[in-house]
């Protein structure tokens, strides 16, 4: 269970303010606590004036390290850090309240809760990141639908596409991950209270009442039963984080791609060179330490490397699953770092996104040199359907296959050596027709439809 | 990608009639072009009749030895089989026909849209037999909510509860299992078709109409746009599938544990003893080579060999969605295998699970005398409950530790050591109280209302 | 990269002295500077005395709060904090040996570098621990040869062993994993220096001369080409850890599964009541918050707990190695925490697996009464054996099950089943030879020998 | 457990002849019982002859298509194929030798040995392929050390490096790749055999004669003792292959990334355009099904497409080295497949690997025309080193980017800038020593050393 992680590495991986360090976990597990003791007094089961009593004193910022101490130091004890946290609570209230302290709770309905606690916060974090991503994500499609470039396939040059659909394709992915969150955000943030074995016998006869009064207490939701040990919820939320980072390293891959030297079509930081340092002097964004001539896709390489974290943590929190019994034996135990990493690493990753996708710049002539780079071979598949029709499609694939190698080897354009064919001629093609083929502009398919299909999503998913 | 694995290990990791083997890849490859021919006559870009001639010619039964050799020898040259698949096909087609074969689409087209065919088949294989496990696990629950046992946490026994709240808690998994693989069925098995770069060009200016009329063929849905890149599709359905093998790993754990020797709860098979080889001999379900005397829990060692083997096909998954550009150059390759055995384990883990529910043996005596065994010790929580009235937490939680380690180590019975003790004097506990407090059947809190709650939820789930 | 988890849940996870927090990075990447300057100085690259001097200003604890935020603010605009860090550096040396910090590197060359400094000592920590574990269960496996217990196959009791041989299967993982760790330490511990792009060029011509010399100054290796994207070390690193965790989780499984309440074979923390807290206070090592009879297998929990940790991380840095051309884009940032993790989970289960194993208290009564609690069963195989000397493998195998079931049906001991059979009769089987056959002590096998080689592998590597 | 994989996916995943389907399995199984008999009859516990004569019937092409599905049913019912197996063997050898089949053996006996029969079958497979690989790379190595290129960090370009040492860190992992190959080889695949639970108590007294017996029939290593639930040799096992995979994915994603169309400087299959299918037809190697002008990588694809396959698959296997007491419960199931996938996976991958160096085309002339489009910049660094001489690093760090940037946004040549700059007259630089600084051959460090201490290892290790 990492600290703030607000050191070194906390600007590349802790971005977002999704808190999940020690502080927000104290504060998430008093939290916790204190929903609990005002659901007792709502119930009768706890003193008047105890539930205010508790939540006064369940402020992490105000423990001394003393305090912090005592609960870690338990933690070492125990198992976990919830039965030395109810010790020095229980110290924190006035008496008549600490028969309201963590009554009919067991540790792991403070965990489990406090999980659910620091899910929320991390999902609403990365919710409002999110939908900053696909709002840019929109405005590039919107604004590239005229954008020609080359469409590449295994890394290759293939046909044409418009930067447009690629930012489409983006935003696809964008409002598929926020919808996600949404839908966990909504059903599957439950409060967990069982007690010792899921049975809340320590408060019979009114267990049943408690837990609808705890989550109305902490705003989550009520499950049905408890989930001490069915943890589809805990996998839900994760999953949700990861659908997160997946759609964004799909983006920030392709950036790295299109920023290329080489290639240039795309850079980070358009409009804004102003990410320095307080001081007003170097390094830059993106600036190297050895070479002052780079600029880095640091957005991309961040998102990059938050996003590759994931499928490894996801794996550990499915196999945590198969928990024994009444309280697993180490399984449960293993989520707590994993679920917290998850968290803060999908959090990070739609706050560089939205960033990246902000300012993010598009170079629209180095897409059209790029286009024209290979004459006219990216269209050799409109060519070949055109001969097609009256050559087959094997037949024709075949034939401009051949041609595409001649033009290729020969530096001679495709359009030359198709129209000098055998084949070209024998099938009456013209000059006119090659030439109408040849152009990228005339070869996009349903690329505009795709883009408005994928705007439409967006624009009802964002309640426009 | 393996074959139909009906072999060797089949019996384990191959039941429930999942097919993702050679033939059911080819069939399934064979259905897409067969469906897009189909469409394409409908859009009129297909000869009338051609649709029906495509569809004739693609039964994988029918293609001989060498025909499936050239679809393989074809994989190895351009790293997918569909050239080779569509080359073949083209040939099997009456000449006519030929023009409809594969038009419009590329090798990840058909890839994409055989694998939500085997994903289709896969989730309502699933959806069946995990219907039947979720359907004896609310009978177990409903019928054992009054078979007392001892709960267990970190393998330790700690308060009462009773088996059918154990199989409530299994219910509330797999119906949320199940509720997974609905919503998936129903929203997010879609067809994939967008040509070369998913711009559907050598369609234009039709695609958009073949591409509802595809999933219509098919039966699947219609995206708003290409997919290919975007692979949150891929990353739902083998989510799915892992829920179905987290909730059942759950169960099954619970079962070898409880099915110990010096447990003996539960076991495997009742009732059905004939569960052998068509000869009559041995070896029978659940024998060893070695030992006679063993009755291993083999299916619920089966689904371990499942679900375990899930986390890490599942992370592989998600990290491929790191999809470069307009199309990946090893990530969507390195799905097809993972994707395959999500869908054939998720299948088997459901089918044990079914069998697996439908013959658990229940031993409510051995439940009882396990519970007896250590003398009151389990009933220390309510009798601290108890004393807490007029202690306090902290102190009632310390006295009935010290006397429950007295009851430990000197043997007496908890209650005697409690009634002697001088606090519980001083703070007029009487024998009466005591004995009231250590009888399981009393401390059973909402177990009922759990129950309840969880088959309530099954009911309206399974629209009853 | 998780700050030095001392907090909260560092008594679980940050156990053995392990360092991958903030500071501890901060300190490494100054350590390998600081190498950098005394090798450049040696070669002849910076001036007399300004190894020394950067040395001097090379320590963490001297960085005022302002410094350590720099560094972390440059890690945001940089995408790591070396950047910033030599440039506060760079600040804090006297002007004359200003040009000797980091000069001729790059980042990744100071973090790979540090990397391995911070492994050394993992690795160093994990070692002493892991040879203490080891320590004991050669004491474990010599004192408890005859110890007689019951093996248990699928958690079904199956044939006898003794205690001995299972600390004995221990013993040899724990070797195991030692030896990997030795061979680590020895052979794959290297530093890194490569400049901006793997040449060196900016210290040319002497930078082959600067890389043995850094490698002298920080007792690390040197490699004979720079590593930056051939990431095999950060793996074998990762992999000698992972090594740890599962050698010890499969102790710490075993010791869960032996500590249950109905088999009591083991427990944890025999004779050491004393772990409290220093206010002498519960909880005590093992207490529930809510259940004051409860002993839990911390420790056992613990390393589970940090083991299942371990395979998800190592699979991201195992996929992590697919690094870009000359620096990645990504795939190094994504190993920086997994990589920290690992190293302290290791050392956290090292940690807590030689204080389980000091403190594993055995309970040989136990043992004999589980053995005996199943009336001659698990000497079924031997009774088998006797009886395919003259009915053969396959039919001695079906008599005896039946006769077992028979048994455990009837409730009737094995040996008057067996005796009563027409086919003991017909095979001439002697009521003696029953009775000989059924005396698990003479049924061991060769569990002394294999001790014997487990303990004469231990001492060859201890060096005894 | 996949079935040979030959069919339509084999050519790319089941390369390189590594055989881990169902006949495989079969007939590593039969060797395992084969190997027993002979060893138990020169141990003088079978009969003389029963040796050969079981070895004659443990031919798994020998076996009817009956008897295989016998095999396989028997699997269903007891959680693994031996019990099966063994019955059917016991039917197929002589009464005489019947005695001889399976004895002392539990089923984990013979898929362990088997398991490791079929590592070193895929281990040497893998090994010749590897070496293969690795002596292209040396080649490349050597042969181009003279060829110039950029180096690129993060996908930018940054300094000049030459091919030469780009292919000598290539060999670097793929010679540490193969050395870990053979050290597994060499030291870790022993056999398994220790009967029901790890004590050859059936065998008694000669179990431990029968060990190395059996280890040497089948030319496997003799254990100390029984490793049924000590899996680090398993884990090895499967590193080792996760190594070459490692090596080879970051070779792959380096050619991916050389042979983008923009550019340019790498291409598969050089010289060989014959990899066709025997009809002489297309498609050809890397033709796409749509774009006739593609060339696409389909080696390093297919690398790729089995790399990201392999970290998913390592996690499970190391996940399930918790295995309980003498048997696991799931754990060891759990092996099978991704222990039979990982060895094929590795096969394959090095497999394309040695036909992807072997004819991987270098075109000196686009990197040199890549390394020359940006006017400087990548030198820019060494004229900051040259700069860093009178201005100290910070400052020549932030003039030289300032001067670059201005360079950029110019298009002025980069030298035109600096000479211009106030900064570099006040510091007396020259044209001249600009001109010299900004030539690249004069810039490659210790390019020509790492060559050579490459190709030392490589040729040490290589017996040369």
């Amino acid at each position: 269970m990492p600290d703030e992680v607000t050191g070194l590495f906390g600007g590349v991986f802790n971005r977002g303010g999704v808190a999940t360090g020690d502080m927000a976990w104290l504060q998430a597990l008093l939290d916790a606590e204190a929903g609990l003791a005002r659901a007792l007094e709502r119930a009768g089961l706890a003193p008047t004036g105890s539930g205010e009593a508790v939540t006064k004193a369940a402020v992490a910022a105000d423990f001394s390290a003393t305090e912090v101490a005592e609960v870690a130091q338990a933690c070492e004890l125990t198992g976990n850090p919830v039965p030395g946290l109810a010790r020095v609570l229980t110290r924190r209230v006035p008496p008549f309240a600490a028969s309201a302290v963590h009554k009919g709770a067991t540790s792991q309905d403070i965990m489990d809760t406090a999980a659910m606690l620091l899910a929320r916060q991390a999902i609403d974090a990365t919710r409002r990141d999110l939908a900053r991503a696909a709002a840019s994500a929109a405005r590039l499609a919107a604004g590239h639908r005229g954008t020609l470039m080359i469409g590449r396939t295994l890394l290759q040059q293939a046909v044409p596409v418009t930067f447009g659909l690629v930012a489409a394709g983006w935003l696809a992915g964008l409002d598929s991950a926020l919808q996600g969150l949404n839908t966990i955000r909504a059903e599957r943030l439950t409060v967990q209270l069982g007690g010792a074995a899921g049975t809340l016998a320590s408060l019979a006869p009114s267990g049943p009442l408690v837990v609808p009064l705890l989550a109305a207490e902490l705003g989550l939701a009520t499950p049905p039963l408890p989930w001490h040990t069915e943890r589809l919820r805990v996998i839900d939320v994760a999953v949700a984080m990861a659908r997160v980072t997946a759609a964004l390293g799909k983006i920030a891959r392709d950036v790295t791609l299109l920023a290329q030297t080489e290639v240039g079509e795309a850079s980070e930081g358009a409009g804004d060179n102003s990410k320095r340092l307080p001081s007003g002097g170097a390094p830059r964004r993106g600036g190297s330490s050895a070479m002052p001539n780079k600029n880095n896709p640091v957005a991309s390489v961040a998102i990059l490397g938050c996003s590759r974290q994931v499928p490894g943590l996801l794996a550990t929190l499915v196999a945590s699953a198969e928990q024994e019994l009444q309280r697993a034996a180490g399984a449960w135990h293993a989520e707590w770092q994993p679920f917290s990493d998850i968290l803060r690493l999908g959090g990070s990753a739609a706050a560089w996104g939205a960033e990246l996708l902000d300012g993010l710049g598009i170079d629209p002539s180095r897409m059209a040199a790029n286009l024209a780079a290979t004459g006219g071979l990216p269209l050799a598949e409109r060519v070949t359907g055109l001969l097609a029709e009256s050559l087959g499609v094997a037949m024709a694939h075949d034939l401009v296959a051949s041609a595409a190698a001649k033009a290729v080897s020969s530096g001679l354009p495709l359009r030359d050596v198709l129209l000098a064919s055998a084949e070209a001629e024998r099938a009456g093609i013209t000059a006119e027709q090659v030439d109408a083929a040849l152009d990228p502009a005339g070869y996009l398919g349903a690329s505009d439809e795709f883009i408005d299909a994928a705007l439409a999503v967006h624009e009802r998913q964002a309640g426009k």
